[in-house]
Formats: C-alpha cells, structure tokens, sequence
C-alpha cells in the first residue's frame, strides 16, 4: 500500500475526484470518481479504475470496450482532495465514443476548437510534404520552388519571416504574429530538410535540455 | 440567464465541480466547486467566481490577490455534471503561490514518459514550463530572467538565434544548426507565451494552409 493515500482526503461517500487527462494532448478526458480501493487498483495495474456513483461498483474503464487508460502520473492538489491522473489513452475516453466526454459548449461562452488528439501532428505531415517536395519537386508547388532556389534562398525566408515575427510582436498583432510563426515555422522545416537534419534531433535538443533541468535553453533553468 | 444552465446537474448541496484550465498551455490549475450564482457571475463577468465550501461564501478568485482568471470557454461533460472552465490566468492558480494547484505527486506513479509515441511531447512540456515561469518567476531561472526584462529582450534573443541558425546553415555545421533551431524554437515559445498567442493557434494556422491545399507557407503548394 502506497503511503500518501492516507494523505489523500476523500469526502463523506469515500470519494475523490479524478481529473483525467491526455498526458500527451494535455487535453481533458473526463472526470470520474475513486474510491481507496479503485485508487490502490488504479496503482497496483497501472491502469485506471473508478467507483461508479450510479451502478454503485468498482468500474476498470476499458474493461468492456477496451479503451483502457494507461496511467503516465498521479498528482493531487493543495488541498490534497482532488486527483490529477495523467494517461496515455487506448481509444475513446467517452462511452459516446469520443475523444474527450468534454464535447458540449456552455452558451454564450467562445466556440471550442474540437480537442485534437495530437496537437502536433501538422508537424509531422508538413515534415512528410516537405520530404515528398524535395524528393518530386512538383511544378508550381512553392515548397518546390525553394529547393529550386537552394539554400541561400531559403535562408533569406528564415531571417525575413523572423523580422516578421519581431514586427508582429511589437505591434501586439495576434492575426499577423500567429501568421508569422507559422511561416517562420515552415521555412525552418524546409532548412532542416535541405540540411539533413531531421527535426527530431532538434526536438531531442531540447529534450536532453529540459532533461538537465535547463527550460529549452542553453542557459540554465 | 443562460438557457442551458437548467441542463447541468447540480450536486445535493447544489454545486458542480469546475476543473480550471489553462486555455493556452492546456495544463490543469485548479477544481474548485460553482453553485448557480457563482456560474451565472462567471457568465457576466467573463472571470471566474466560485462557492467556498470552507467558508461557505461566493468567492471571486482573485478578488484578493489580483490573480483572477479571464473565462476563455467553458464546456461541460456528457453527465452535465462536471465543467470545464479554460482560463487566461493573470499569475499563480494556487494560494501557495503556484502555477496549479497540482504540484504534489501520488508516490511511485510516474511512468517512463511515452515518447517514442509523441515525438513532439516535449513542446507540450516547455509549453508547460514555460507557464509556470512566467506565473512563478522562480530566482535564478532563465526563462524567469527572460520575462522579467521583457518583450525587447525576447525579440532580440529570436533575432539572434535566427542569425545563428543562418550562419550554422551557411557553415553546414549539423551540430551548430541543430543547436540553433532549438534556441530559436525556444525563444519563440516564449515570445509565443508573453504574446498570450496559444502555440495552439499557430498548429492551426498550419494546418488551415496544408487542409487549404497549401505546403504550410501562406503560398500556394
């Protein structure tokens, strides 16, 4: 038995709520309850278990429709009475089938963008259609065209796009700021593919950073 | 009043639990509960305004320490009997003076992160603590430094490393360029966070472009 449970405060029916969400995503699943022994459950196969209020049972989520959630990491709050359960989801979290059971919108409040499994993925198609451009060099694509061009072309569009980001900064221009982002973005794709440099080394640059205890930087952190 | 509040399913003592969320970087603040009063103010006054249990009294957050939480949208679940409210947060979530409220670790959970799944997870990750620096500003850290001098410094440090992701190009230097576009993608996050621009919004701009037929470039593709 894990020492901290008894830290844990659980309310007058035995309960403690447990936020779920995608480790990865970040997005928010659903909200479920525990109970002591869902939650010494939960610990002991690595996978989530809830007590439900209504059936008035032990629930393994995923037991019937497979869609199990792999817990990544436990965390709870200052008040030590609510429960933050990071996983790593096999299929949809919501018995409606979807993603997250967190789909409707209260009225009046700003329109959702629908939650993303992963919130990256563009970068791994871009980085695919950037590959596919240099290999085809496709007439009329622009991505073409810069390769075409070769690298002091595509330089020029990295700095450009950057003194596009500064000025769209200093002008506190949301629209024009997140539209230069995406083309600095985009021309530093299309470097790194001109280079041979896959984009995972720069990820696992940062990665071996953050690992060390620095942010992202070079600097400490 | 909100047509739709008549849908949502409050407790026996008539609250709701109300998980807080950082609209930008997607990491989880808080849960604190509403009543029907509280909700209807957080409607009018885009800000959040809970009830306290503890002291049985409607709770304006942020009504003391100045760090409100501005009301980006609010959703509910597929039991209308929990709410997600994603916040712009103006400092610290918790009255520890934390980031979230979610800072403690249940013993023995973390698993090894999953990240041969989610090449990117450690975007999701500086993402995160790149938030908690600027909510924190923790003595000593990089990132800390960073917003406390401000937007010019910011702006400065993405020229910079802009420039030296040119010249590591033009030297076809691998090691150098690798380490450069990891600076300047970090810097960019921060400029992105300072901004209040979601990273979010710029995958979006992305793949607005790639869906509209374009390579991920304001061009044609």
């Amino acid at each position: 038995m894990n020492v901290e449970i008894n830290q844990l405060k659980f309310n007058e029916q035995g309960l403690i709520p447990a936020i779920v969400q995608d480790a990865a995503s970040k997005e928010v699943l659903m909200m479920a309850y525990m109970n002591e022994v869902s939650l010494k459950k939960t610990l002991e196969s690595g996978e989530t278990w809830f007590w439900s209020r209504s059936r008035q049972e032990l629930w393994h989520k995923g037991a019937t429709s497979g869609h199990i959630q792999k817990v990544v990491r436990i965390q709870f709050d200052c008040d030590a009475d609510t429960l933050l359960v990071q996983v790593q989801p096999e299929g949809p979290a919501c018995h409606n089938g979807t993603y997250s059971c967190f789909t409707e919108e209260l009225q009046g409040t700003t329109k959702a963008a629908p939650a993303e499994k992963d919130r990256f993925a563009i970068l791994a198609e871009l980085e695919a259609l950037i590959a596919r451009r240099e290999a085809e060099r496709p007439e009329g694509a622009y991505t073409t065209y810069l390769f075409d061009k070769g690298v002091d072309k595509i330089l020029k569009k990295v700095g450009e796009e950057a003194a596009e980001v500064i000025i769209g900064a200093k002008n506190r221009d949301a629209e024009e700021l997140r539209y230069e982002s995406a083309d600095l973005l985009f021309h530093l794709m299309v470097l790194l593919r001109e280079q041979k440099l896959p984009l995972d080394d720069v990820m696992m640059e940062l990665r071996r950073r953050h690992s060390a205890g620095k942010g992202g930087e070079s600097h400490e952190d």
